[in-house]
This record gives structure tokens, sequence and C-alpha cells, in this order.
């Protein structure tokens, strides 16, 4: 494998702190973290996952484990275009790449090329209460419904819901656990799952005995990026503007071009206040983020006598560097085709089955299904 | 493998007419049938499903395939004791093969062995309507609440249903899709199951194409073996009072003593009367499907002189003649000990996670996941 830049190397870095409290066992951790196959992953990704990924990989001990995990088994809970998937899996396992993921020292791999997690979550749905699950919030925002609304008592939801999406946190809880996994980096929004799992985990222990470490949350930094083109939602793969969001593969002029769009406002100057200016606060976290500050009002007074054009010049500027290494390399790989990708993908696999069969190992003896 | 003497080899034989009708097409058929591993079976277990699984070996063409199931993943719904899962996971393996299933014709495997039954579950879940399975009967049962009552409507009844026994349906319907299965003998109680998995297959196939085979109910003739002490219950091994069954291994003077022990009722001679008289019909019907016969009204007439205890003396004296060559099998395989049968198991087991991935190929494939 060819050494790739880490842009983790190219910032001072006082984010480090997160990172350096998860040292404080000497015990060899397990992490694990996943991401959905959405395609080549834009900047909202990059600095809430995958920058995270990059850092944790580098300040690992040589000792520690960590396992990055591209969910497709997940993705197939809301129906995929066959030929999307298989391209967004292929863009997404470059992408990780390309960020600074070192399959010789990192385990990557697809989901759904490794049964075990499947077939954890299964053992582990047999103690899984169906009313806990149908308190989750997961499948009421994808279904788009309220979130005091029930899985079954309404009958409008039922046909709707499916199976799939309804067990969705105990396959995630699978994810997990099948790797024995000590640490997980989660946004907030996922927390609710991880103390899932830990239930999961404490069902099946009280029922066969202890076989799970019980995982720690590691909340990341929250580091929501907003769209460009409406700063109150977070950027996301599914607008249908591509002006809304930066891709890690955009050129520097598409870059430009996207932030000479984005929305601001019309008052003069720049400051820090999300309610009332979304745009231009949303412009001035990104600027922080790149640099790995999350001072923002110290970035806005810093900014402060900047026009408008200025800051997105500059704010497109950060990025175009930043994003420059990550780029290149995406492109590097893209040149070694897909045969490269296939032979990582399936390398990566076949580790982690190899550490999903250790695990599934003792499951099945301590059941009494070997 | 040594030859083994089939049972069915033993009586003349009305009931294949029911075989024949399977052969009226002349395409390769795949049959798939499971059993629970509750052990060494009884004589219920024997005559509703394991002879009619000896008895579609013997008069399947060569190209049919073949597949029995120990389905282990299915028992786990309700919380097993290990050591005794381990021990009646053997038995059953054992108790398969002594009734005539040649595991070098037909595939015998453990469920738990073949990842992929739980990978297709997961698959297919995501596509099976929640609402469908809140009305199925199944959990229901198992629960002991009523089958009207609703999965999630009714407060009591969340907390103590787990998502694997909800979800249950779904992997019967992946246990026989994985094998692209043609015909499935069920019991009428299991048709509503194999309608589901009919309809799963065609959500499916509208989403990514088709893939598999819709496959056949084949309705084995009901063959309820009622409990020799509550002749209103079916034979069980749940039953807390051993005499109330027939175990394939008992000794002659068992089995003479359960049925002398056997409840039936003050009246003179024999008749066939469900209702009036279910005792004394059971011991008719379990003496009729000893000779194979169905025709219980004739068969009762041609004992309608006996006492109750010729009749006993009667019905004991077949069963242990039909049960005598299945009882030296099981102790023959039983003293080639658990290496042997572990050897059996994972060589079944390899056969069907070969026969599996060919289908989960295409699967993943037809998804976007290869």
């Amino acid at each position: 494998m060819p050494r790739i830049l880490l842009s983790t190397q190219r910032f001072s870095c006082p984010a480090r702190r997160f990172l350096s409290t998860q040292h404080s066992s000497n015990a060899p951790k397990v992490v694990f973290s996943g991401i959905q196959p959405t395609g080549v992953p834009h900047l909202g990704n990059y600095l809430g996952a995958l920058r995270q990924w990059a850092d944790l990989q580098s300040s690992a001990s040589p000792s520690d484990k960590l396992i990055f995990s591209i969910v497709d088994l997940h993705a197939i809970t809301q129906r995929q275009a066959p030929e999307a998937l298989r391209l967004h899996r292929r863009e997404m396992l470059a992408a990780i790449l390309a960020v600074g993921i070192d399959p010789n020292r990192s385990i990557v791999f697809e989901q759904s090329r490794v049964p075990q997690h499947a077939e954890l979550m299964w053992i582990l749905s047999c103690g899984a209460s169906t009313g806990y699950l149908s308190r989750m919030t997961q499948w009421k925002s994808k279904l788009g419904v309220g979130e005091d609304a029930d899985a079954f008592a309404s009958g409008n939801n039922t046909p709707r819901l499916k199976l799939g999406l309804f067990s969705y946190p105990v396959l995630q809880a699978a994810d997990i656990l099948v790797h024995r996994a000590t640490e997980v980096p989660v946004g907030e929004d996922q927390a609710q799952h991880l103390e899932f799992t830990r239930e999961v985990a404490g069902t099946f222990h009280s029922s066969y005995g202890t076989v799970f470490p019980l995982p720690k949350t590691v909340l990341s930094p929250a580091r929501r990026v907003m769209s460009l083109r409406d700063p109150l939602q977070k950027m996301s793969k599914s607008d249908p503007q591509p002006p809304s969001r930066i891709l890690l593969i955009d050129t520097p002029e598409e870059i430009s071009k996207k932030f000479q769009k984005a929305v601001t406002d019309s008052e003069e100057g720049v400051t820090y206040d999300p309610r009332a200016r979304p745009g231009v606060s949303n412009l001035v976290q990104i600027y922080a983020h790149m640099q790995r500050r999350t001072d923002f009002h110290n970035v806005a007074n810093e900014l402060k006598d900047c026009t408008m054009k200025e800051l997105k010049d500059k704010v497109a500027g950060i990025v175009i560097e930043g994003l420059r290494p990550i780029r290149d390399e995406y492109e590097r790989i893209s040149k070694e085709g897909d045969r490269y990708l296939e032979i990582v993908a399936e390398e990566g696999a076949r580790k982690a089955r190899e550490s999903a069969e250790e695990t599934m190992v003792l499951v099945r003896h301590a059941m009494g299904l070997a």
C-alpha cells in the first residue's frame, strides 16, 4: 500500500484532547465505527466521521484494534437501486482509503461480506424486547412520523414499517458486539442505540454468561455541517440540489462555485449566531472545523470585517486546500481500478470475518450451539 | 456409511399416494424440511415428520435434492439451557440418522452452522411488513395470549414479546428460500408460514428480480399423536410426565408399560370416536399409523372385541416392532460416539453452506451487494 498523506497531520490539533481521553486505560482497545455506503462522502461526512477515523488511527496504540465498516446491510433497510448501491459501496471504500485509513493498519470492510453480523443479530434478537424497539426514534424519523408514534398501535404505520427498519438497532448492536468493541465513536443522535447495545449485551450475559465487553460511548464533538443552500438543514447526499454540498472529490472550481452560491444574508460583516444568521454561521463553522478549531466566536471575530464574498473565498480556499490531498489520493485509487478496490474489500472482509468468528465461537459455545 | 434399514420398507404403503403426487413435474425438486432440536424424538415427531422424511428420501428421483435441517436458531427464540440444547441437537441428529435418513443422499445439517440462513433472514426482513407479522399466530400461542391479541397495542405483551419470536416466520422463509426449495412438507398449522414465505419472496422479486422458486406447500396427512396421559393434548416433549409419550429409543418394556398406563375409558370394546373416546381413538390411530393406514373406523372394527388390555398390548406390540430397527440403529450410532456425529454434522453443514451460498451469490448480486 502506498503511504497516504493524512490530512490530520496538516493542522495544529486542539481537538486531539478528545482522543487522548480514550487512552486513560492501558488495555488494548477495540474501536468500531460504521458509515453507510452513500457514495463519495460530502464535507459533513468527512468532518463528522471520516476525519475522526483517521485521527483515531494515527493516535491509536499499536495494540489497539481499529475496525471501520461500510454498513451496507443497514443501507438496505430502505430500498436501494442495485446499480447505485454497488457504485456507492465502491466510492465509499475509495474515499475511506483516500482520507488516510490504511487497510494494513485498520480493518476496513463491507458489512455484507461478513455473515457473522447477521448471525449475531438473530441471536441477540431472541433476547431483545420489541417494546423497547417500538419506542426507538430511528424508524419514526425514517417513516416521517412523530416521535410519539407507536410502532403498531396506529394502524397507519404497520403496513409501511418493515421489520428490517424496526430491528435496525439490534443489527447495530451486533455490529459492535461481534467484534467485542470497547469503544464506539458516535454522534449524539446515536447514543440511544449504544445504550441499547449495552442492554442487549447485558441480557445475553444474564442468560449465557459474559462474552462481550460493554462498549463505551465516545461522543464525537458535534460537527454539524449544514447545507449551503438551506443552512437550516444538514448537508446531505439526498438533497436534490448538488450545490448544497461539497463532495470530497469536487474540483477547486466546483468548490469555489458552490461556496459563491452559498445562501447567507444581507447583513454586513461576519458574526457567529447560528439562530439569527444560520448561513454565515455555517461558513464560520466550516472554516473553524477545517482548522480543527471550535471557538467559533473567535473565528468569526477574526473574520469580522470580511464582506460575504471575501468570507466565501476564504472558506472555499481552506476547504480546497484541506481536501486537495484527499482528492488526489481518491483519483490515484480510482486509476488503480475496481480490481484493486475488490482486493482491499476482500482482504478487509477476511480480517473482519476472523475477528467476528472469534467472538461467534464464544457465543455459540456459551449458548450450546457448539 | 452403513446401510440403514428403512422402517418405511416394512409396511405395505397406501400412504405413498401422497408422495407420488409430487412427481407430476419432471423438473428436479428441492425439498426442505426442518425440525426443532428437542432431543430424542417421540412417536408424534416420528409419525408426523421423520417417517415422512425417510419416505421422501426413498421415493425421490436421483436428481432431487433433499434438505433436512435441525433448526436450532428457531429453538433459541425461547431460552434454552446451553447443556440441554447441546445434548438435544446431538440426540436429534442421531435420531434422524436412525430413522433412515442417509447423509450421503440427503443434506442433514444444523441451522446454526450455516450463517446464510441468518444473512438472508436480515435481507428479507428489510421487505417484510411488521403488520403482517403482528397478525401471525405463532408468537401468540408461545406467549399464551389469545389469537386476537395485537403484538403491540396491548401494553402487557410488549415487554415479554422478544424480537426473535416475533420475527420467526421471516427466518423460516429464509430457511426455505436460501436453498431455493421447491417443495416444503408442512403440517396444517404451518401452512400460514409458507404462504408468508411466498409473499416475502414476491416482495423481493418485485424489488430485485426473480431469484427464488415459489415453494409449494406439501400438506402432510395429519398424523396427530396424542398424549397417553391426556388424550386431549398432543404428545409433547414438554409434558412433565414421561409416560405421556413414547420415545423412539424406549425399550420394549418401557413401551409396554407406558401403553398399559395409557388413559382410556370404561366403555366396553373398541370404537373410533375421537370426541367421545379420545384415549381409545388415539390408540386406534397409533395402531393404524404404524401400518400406514388411515381408515381408522375399519381398524377399530377389526379390534372391536378387544378388551382395553388387549388393545394396549396390540398397540404396544406394533409400536415395539416398528421402532425396534430405529432403536437398534440409534444405539449403534451412539456407540460410534460424539466424534462420529460431529463429522456427520460438519459434513452436512458444509453441503448446506454450499447450497445456500449458491443462492446468496444470486441474492447479493441482484441487490448490488456484490
